[in-house]
């Protein structure tokens, strides 16, 4: 598996990005990807009960498993629009398939911003010629920065694999910076490829895939109503993968995984005002649940995430944390290690370490790993520090 | 139901606060209630599976339903300290009950502070003296100032009635500001009252208002290690409350309630960094259980309590809130109001309302009810919004 640089593209699908006014000052803020046929798709989306207009729609098309060409705007999420909503959503994409004269159920909305605000449907239908015209095979990075919100750079992961002479290439694209909780796709995620793949397979290898990364990661604890993530398999590779024994499957499957975990690690470095990346896991729990619920709670502990922002070697709030999450523990049985390095011995602090953890913490990467000696069952969780900017970001974000 | 003057005190009872050097500074740390004579005792403890040492000894002993003094020490937790910290904790209280000349089961520790740090014992037993010399009956301001940590002020709170020409009393001291989260007794309370009641009917009157009023609120969703309620009564009213049908037991009841409900109010209002308090009402929830996932979820959400800091009308946030929060609902139909000003409805923004709605939410406190209109039930959390004084205070706590 080798990463390709991303102006060389994927074979059969072009991409835009463009301003529409929908953002202040003439950012980029629509984008577009456009296969030269119609694919096989699969897709996750949020469970938050509360459910934006475009998501509605783009489940929906989806479940037919061939789709075609992806509309995505930012700075409004066409959330909590109500029937209005799902009626400019479907005017987009209408008029969108008309341009490229192909059926409306190829074409899928996403959108992205702020909640409760009316899309504004105009500007986008005055957008589109321009949006259409712009669409090649280089402008991935284009399409990138039009999804963004408040991420502070496009997010591209380009990775293919060589196989019999042909390449399989696999190109994944995501925004998202706040918001994110792993309890489901949360960010907004494209990912095309050449693999000749059908619908059902696509579907089962993404939802597995989706669980083990998209799911495992927290920056604010908070969920969207836009989260999305949609793959389109072009087929154009010539090597079609039946089965899950096919030759290929194997490669495929990997690359998919890889372009979701390097995606998912860039949305967390990119968290609202992260300085750090904490990797949380928590090992030899009761359950499965049990190692979830632990792991989750010291990812989304504010006293965590801000004494790793001080660089504050703080390993009680951790203690805290897992104390009060429901999984069973004795405390007096904890380990905890950072980078490695034991900080916790059977509940007490490592005090001969003390040193090396209070530099150790100061590093870019940290990964935590709390050993429960209660079972088997283990959890990782991707998470990031809780920092002023964090607060700067979201107290100002709709004013 | 009348406030009374602090330093008037309640019958029986004597309070002392001073500075032990366990914080630097010379700022109070240590702090002591005594009563007279042993009183009906009842406690309320942390759920969190990680307990401190204190505690530990605290709930044992407070299971004989008899106490007569507490030792509180702030700047130090005396949690995740082992067994070490239970002979820590042991040994400060034999010394004072030999000072004190009382049984050593009569007295019981409370820590709160840095986690994992052994107590500095010899510090705490060479200021006993000290600290049992100034006890006064009108030092309840030195002993609630003793037990702050990132407090920004003391909480007292002191109450009376006059049933039949004598006063009864209920003084209620309370620290916290952060760790604090509705999920049991949140914090250090000590309430003292000249009420004549026995500790079984005592405790459970003390269970079920302590679910009313500590357990419905949050600062960040964290649970401490060492929260702690304690209610001594010592009976000097002479007018024994005997059962629940008793002359004076609705008015003690009243007392204590009222007492719990606004020194839980107070620590919301110091909650670190708190700019605001916000009550979150969830109404005609399908289950109790819905009621209290959705209220919290919202109360807890770091996107709304920046937005509220940012003094920013982001009703979308708390669509986002709820529908992520477990709870059953139809988007369509909730309806949320902001200080009685409808800002939702049917799952829609209110525009009508809109400027009225922009200057309700820069008020000091804001009342925000969400309908969810699928039963019967409902629950209030009291929380504040997330301000850099909040990353600010807890990314620089231990070092």
């Amino acid at each position: 598996m080798k990463s390709f640089p991303v102006h060389e593209g994927v074979p059969g699908f072009r991409f835009a990005g463009i301003a529409s006014g929908l953002k202040p000052n003439r950012a980029k803020d629509l984008g577009l990807i456009l296969s030269a046929a119609p694919c096989a798709a699969a897709g996750a989306f949020t469970r938050n009960r509360v459910k934006a207009a475009p998501l509605i729609i783009c489940r929906k098309r989806v479940r037919s498993g061939m789709l075609q060409a992806v509309l995505v705007n930012s700075g409004n999420a066409n959330a909590c629009t109500g029937e209005q909503g799902l009626q400019d959503a479907l005017e987009t994409c209408d008029s969108l398939s008309a341009h490229l004269g192909i059926k409306p159920s190829l074409v899928v909305p996403c959108s992205t911003g702020v909640i409760g605000v009316r899309l504004p449907v105009s500007r986008v239908l005055q957008a589109l010629p321009g949006l259409v015209g712009q669409a090649a095979r280089d402008r991935m990075n284009d399409f990138a920065t039009a999804i963004m919100t408040t991420d502070r750079y496009p997010k591209i992961v380009a990775l293919k694999e060589t196989i019999d002479g042909h390449a399989l290439k696999v190109c994944g694209i995501a925004k998202g910076a706040g918001m994110i909780m792993p309890d489901m796709a949360t960010m907004l995620v494209f990912i095309v490829t050449n693999a000749s793949i059908e619908h059902g397979l696509l579907s089962g290898l993404v939802s597995r895939q989706v669980s083990e990364t998209f799911n495992r990661i927290t920056v604010d604890g908070d969920t969207s109503t836009n989260d999305t993530v949609l793959v389109l398999a072009n087929g154009q590779s010539h090597r079609p993968i039946a089965s899950r024994h096919a030759r290929g499957y194997a490669a495929f499957s990997a690359l998919l995984q890889t372009a979701m975990h390097e995606l998912s690690l860039k949305i967390v470095q990119d968290g609202e005002g992260a300085t750090k990346l904490i990797a949380v896991s928590v090992i030899n729990a009761r359950t499965r649940n049990d190692a979830h619920k632990a792991a989750r709670r010291v990812a989304n502990s504010c006293l965590v995430k801000t004494a790793f922002f001080g660089q504050d070697f703080n390993w009680g709030r951790i203690m805290a944390a897992i104390g009060s999450s429901g999984a069973m523990l004795d405390m007096h049985r904890v380990d905890i290690s950072f980078n490695g390095i034991p900080g916790v011995r059977s509940g007490l602090g490592v005090n001969a370490n003390r040193a090396r953890l209070k530099k150790t913490i100061k590093q870019e990467r940290v990964d935590v790993t709390i050993d429960l000696k209660q079972g088997r069952h283990s959890c990782r969780i991707f998470t990031c520090d809780l920092s002023y900017d964090y607060v700067k970001i979201n107290a100002s974000y709709t004013t």
